[in-house]
């Protein structure tokens, strides 16, 4: 615990950590206040951990924020509020459906100078804007950005804090890809790595699990879902346990890097559930994500049931 | 030299090589046949390292593609043709001026079903869309994507080789930012690093300067242009020489990360002459690109009659 509050006091606040903050509040404030609907911290795609003080360059991860998009998606559709905290330029909720690079070829200019959305690609886009803007209107989604580890730790810390007085009404979702690893800021160097110097040798640390600090003292009450990513099968139901035996928290969801979008594992104290996409569904486009927010909409009802008696 | 050909035999080709070459031998093809404009390779963005056999960590850089994508516009707007190969989900030319993160706030649905940009967004997007169709009628542009520095050094060599028969009518613009360190294949782990096992030591190599092979080698006759991005002032001018003299080949721009958007040095063999946007340009969104493209087509007319004498 020592040691997350040692990153903090070391690692500074990321630019516009004052307004981020303040428009989570406000946030909180409102559905605190007004209405009767959980809220879900989602957290998604991959942080960065900077190699020079003047970074150019760092280490990065392959997500691009996939399962936390859609999972935010899906959590919408259920009727619950969203805080989208997710990694800059990195998929998001309802826009990830929009063609990433083509998108100039499916605008057109018409007669009277207005710019339309050719046809073809018109119905499809059309039903995006209207759960984008039925959601945004009814005030139930806040995007909030980041880029580095640092810059994500201390969102993640803030919000948490803020969530807190909401009790069993947070949820907390953390399908972000932290790294596990990074160079302490008064052992990085200042200026750009030359590549004159020759081969380059890089000492990183771990980083403190903050998931201990999170449970235990940032969001007391909530329900806590992590994710354990593994590459090797044989380890991953073993790893999963571990952190669950070790933080106390409520589920945590494992997933091999190759089968992700098809197979992943609830596991809880009380044991696993397998979740799957069947052949038919692949092919029909569903997404696994679908079924995941649905598994944690009925466990987390009883989570909220059990703890109301 | 025989470093460089050790990196390709060690190094797989990238998924989809083959039909990113044929696009590209048609591309050339049809130019050289019909048409008598240059063809600038612009290379945008950075490449990737992986850290293990199985991706899920790897080194990157901050570039997004700002430099390559604006340029490629201006050498559009000079008439060239242009083969954009950039990183996977960097800034594009023309796509980049769309906003990115709220693409829908600016879509809306029409009482009669369709698709439109809003009219206060319209203006401006408009002319972005002509623009980028009408680049594509003429068949002017390109694009090729990669995302690790092995994918893009093959797509480099390959792109070079269909060049060579251009001769000078070809010219290279390095923009892309390349990784200086890597691991090769046979030193990586297969499956992801385990943070239990402590903190991490990395070894990485030296990438092999391909400029070498590329001046004497795949493109012997065009015009090639490199970047030297520093964030030591004092290691500039020296580093940029440096390479010119190293590769022979015809122009070094050489920019520090802090004040790269306004403030270049093109150095050659003959001098140094600085290009600057002054604070009049800067308030009017002025990009220093277009003038860093007008020095080229000037330096590079005049390369091609001292040739032809």
């Amino acid at each position: 615990m020592a040691e997350a509050v040692d990153f903090f006091n070391k690692t500074s606040e990321p630019p516009g950590f004052q307004v981020k903050c303040d428009k989570i509040n406000e946030f909180c404030r409102d559905h605190r206040t007004c209405r009767d609907i959980p809220i879900v911290l989602v957290t998604s795609g991959g942080t960065t951990v900077p190699l020079e003080g003047n970074t150019v360059r760092f280490i990065d991860n392959f997500s691009i924020g996939t399962r936390g998009s859609a999972s935010a998606e899906y959590f919408l559709d259920q009727g619950y509020a969203v805080i989208f905290l997710h990694r800059a330029r990195s998929l998001q909720p309802f826009a990830r459906h929009l063609p990433q690079t083509h998108l100039l070829d499916i605008l057109q200019i018409q007669p009277d100078g207005c710019l339309q959305v050719r046809e073809e690609e018109s119905q499809k886009i059309a039903k995006v804007v209207e759960r984008y803007h039925s959601v945004m209107r009814e005030g139930r989604l806040l995007l909030v950005d980041f880029t580095s580890l640092g810059d994500y730790l201390h969102l993640l810390r803030a919000t948490s804090r803020i969530l807190n007085p909401l009790g069993k009404r947070a949820i907390l979702y953390l399908a972000a890809a932290v790294s596990d690893f990074y160079i302490p800021v008064d052992k990085m160097p200042e200026h750009k790595i030359q590549s004159s110097n020759g081969p380059l040798q890089l000492s990183l640390e771990l980083v403190p699990k903050m998931l201990e600090a999170l449970v235990k003292h940032w969001l007391q009450e909530a329900y806590i879902v992590s994710f354990k990513l593994e590459t090797n099968p044989d380890l991953l139901i073993g790893k999963a346990r571990q952190a669950l035996n070790k933080y106390g928290h409520q589920l945590v969801i494992g997933n091999i890097l190759t089968t992700r979008k098809h197979s992943v594992v609830m596991v809880t104290q009380n044991g696993e559930e397998s979740i799957q996409l069947n052949s038919g569904e692949i092919t029909a486009g569903v997404e696994i994500e679908t079924k995941i927010v649905e598994n944690i909409v009925t466990r987390y009802n009883k989570f909220c049931e059990e703890q109301s008696h």
